[in-house]
């Protein structure tokens, strides 16, 4: 019996490239953080020290500078194919390529031509993994943060001898959404697909009664495949973001679903995939 | 020569509220993070461990719940004010009581009744501090990111033997925005100034050519002060979030005000203030 | 083609629990985060909102104090087993039940009986996944920060046009070591083991010339298990925190490897597992 | 009335610098965040947006390296002087300057010679504030957590309408220790006495009953201040860090100060200065 090297891969970590496009006197931008991962055959370089087959992961940062220079930044998808076409074909021993883009949201003060205002309500998140075969592209959203002040509850749960949690059909649910999804299609159009899942979504969790974050997620997902046909599964990672009623009554007064608690820790996390079958 | 107490404090720091305001089967939504200061005469906690003038922290954070369930919660500055008045009364040792406090945003999702997304975009503060005599009102904005692509420069500065940055009249100038401004007058409308001092400092920050930081903090901190009459003076905390332009050069690229890179630290940090005079 | 779900699982997050042990006047600590998942036939929770298979994460919070109680907790690999055993009895519809833990280090301050001081040097964390069939214990350590100022180089890699990192057999080599291993054996002392394993990691860190992070994640795996019968893999996650020269020259001063700057973003990562083979 | 620059300073923050320190094969390390502040003379930066005062935080950045080139880092506190003389040097219009250290830990593995592990335990941090008349220094310590399990109790406090909280002379008593204190006297050895105020500090936390966090503030304050006549004052931002005993008596157990809960928020701080008198 010997020791030797299973699984690896190396990756450069978040990347922060902002790439100002201009048309005239306006401006538009693309403020991304970029991971990049190679698997492939560098086992040499764990075992013996021999760093032939690695491409410096400052090498892979500064590639990713100049092809945002020459990328239109159409759509981080985009981008995202012909980065891991490049890392492909920059290292021989990469039998895989994995780029990880996110792109923090801005918006214009007051339709200003080049004066922007960082906004919430969600990254917009993509994957591309790619082989000498070919890539797959998966497209997300994160740290999208919702709430309903009413309209869900959580009743009906298996009880045991540690159960305390009444059930209630009126309460808070709140969850910060993230969610990918993988695309059975090339001809897309990237951004208004994303667009309109971010729309979808939100429409799904605020319109009907929640049972449950489980419930909440199943909704959503089914109205993003519903609605996308190009959309073959979506994942979901959804933390129960908890508000507990505080207990009024030993100051005499009585709290109908009106003051709540925000905890930070311990959370719930619910995940699940919504996918097509047959 | 003996060893004595000087000044000191003691607070109940980031009590997370959520209260639901119900309108018929309509709800809005109050999340606040609270903290209660209070200074008086405490000495003997300190030097004899005798609690006998100390208000539990503990019991500071209930009656934070219980009196948001009271309050109608218009504006954290009415509610700051309450609670300061109700610490100056329950704690006799207490000379000052100072509340800070932080609102959450939040928007509904396509004009719900009651699902909202948390929005970016800036929070917004009050601090309250009262003694016997009165209680004084700030209000304030914290983590409004804000970044102009063009429009700033940055030349013409001093320069000695450590000095390598080059002039430049097109950058990309950003930062994230604390602001917090005191009030001379009790007869406002804290909620509508709040939104009129936010829209001030965006238009101002957007509007005219910035030769740095330091202009920019003056040309926010006058428009305010030009706007409203009520404010005496407002305090700028703003971060210089450095783009660099990367050099693609050595790639064969010119990078003419395209590709930045975003470091994290270290950072630039302007501080002032804007006040009236005479 | 419909619509159905896809893998899922439901936890509780992050339960921060301390025990204190109690031995005449003396006190011991186990500082714990612990997180329990479980994935099963829940199906109906998300398509139906039907939540009678559901065991609410209140419930699984509550219990893992009690369970807490209950425990000697000799070690968190036994008491994981332990809430395995419990989660899976208490939920007949969980097919699998996983317990991440994770113990916070602490210290005696000066031998003391019971007053502590928390030490960095690692995080000791453990996962134990079981099913009706049995459970597998994986035990880990996270956050161990370690640095080599000199004895590590990177050199002879692999150059294309956007090289322009230099080769050197001198340079500061650093990094933050989360590692865990599987057990091929039931009958070990875990804390013992934990412990063994620290050292070898440390000392195989120290002792050997670096090619590259990669190199040092080998020699570290390598030495465990040639260390440890019982340890059947290995494996790591190394994010190299790169320490870059700074260019005095400008102001007249050599830099033979002394002072450098510490960017926290991009950064290196490189991950791996070493095994047994054969 | 008319419109005028207040107060202001500026800064750059958290400039982080490491050097080795080479003696023969041995290597001792210096990891340093340093931040540099100005204030004077600026006005005219802010409301004409002319530079000509202004030495860019850039160029205060590449003094802060070339200077740890030069210094031989005995101490953060002789380091911070050396740079706020240079910086008076450099800026005429800057009337103060101070600078903000902070020192990360790193302990030898195993007595290796250049090998190391990143220790817990507490930061060393200074303050070095000057003006054309001289410096004064402060020396303290950051992030030091301690926790006593028992030998705590808070009791005799004052109660009201919303006090629930149940005296208790035997609790968990836990806290993170910033302290920073100023020296009367410039003939002095600042790493020894760094040494011996930590020493100092955690003694007289552990070995006295503590009625309170405040009671234990006094009692470390007093501690260091009887034992070090350099120290002219010695200030501290204690939180408490709560641990609630869980209630175990739904599930038929007692919970005789065993099984804690530790919440992130709210928290308690306890804020105050101990000082020499007469």
């Amino acid at each position: 019996m010997s020791v030797v090297m299973g699984p690896n891969r190396y990756s450069k970590v978040e990347v922060r490239v902002v790439k100002v496009l201009r048309d005239g006197d306006h401006r538009d931008l693309r403020d991304l953080t970029v991971t990049v991962s190679l698997e492939g055959d560098f086992e040499d370089s764990y075992t013996e020290g021999d760093n032939r087959a690695v491409l410096p992961t400052d090498t892979m940062m500064r590639a990713v500078y100049a092809l945002a220079k020459d990328d239109p930044l159409h759509s981080i998808e985009e981008f995202g194919q012909r980065l891991v076409e490049h890392f492909l074909r920059a290292n021989p021993a990469a039998g895989v390529a994995r780029v990880r883009l996110i792109q923090h949201p801005w918006g214009r003060i007051s339709d200003h031509p080049y004066a922007f205002i960082g906004t919430g309500g969600g990254l917009r998140t993509a994957t591309v993994t790619g082989t000498g075969e070919g890539a797959q592209v998966s497209a997300g959203i994160d740290d999208l943060l919702v709430l309903k002040a009413t309209g869900s509850g959580f009743a009906g749960f298996l009880k045991d001898d540690y159960t305390l949690l009444e059930e209630t059909d009126d309460r808070i649910l709140a969850t910060i959404v993230t969610a990918d999804w993988s695309y059975n299609t090339a001809t897309i159009d990237y951004t208004k697909t994303w667009e309109g899942v971010r729309r979808t979504l939100l429409e799904a969790f605020a319109e009907r009664y929640s049972h449950s974050v489980q419930h909440s997620l199943w909704l959503m997902g089914r109205a993003v495949l519903e609605a996308f046909d190009g959309i073959e599964r979506i994942h979901f990672a959804l933390p129960n973001k908890h508000h507990l009623l505080v207990d009024l009554r030993p100051y005499g007064r009585q709290n109908e679903q009106e003051i709540f608690h925000a905890p930070d820790r311990p959370y719930g996390l619910i995940e699940g995939t919504v996918q097509r079958s047959g």
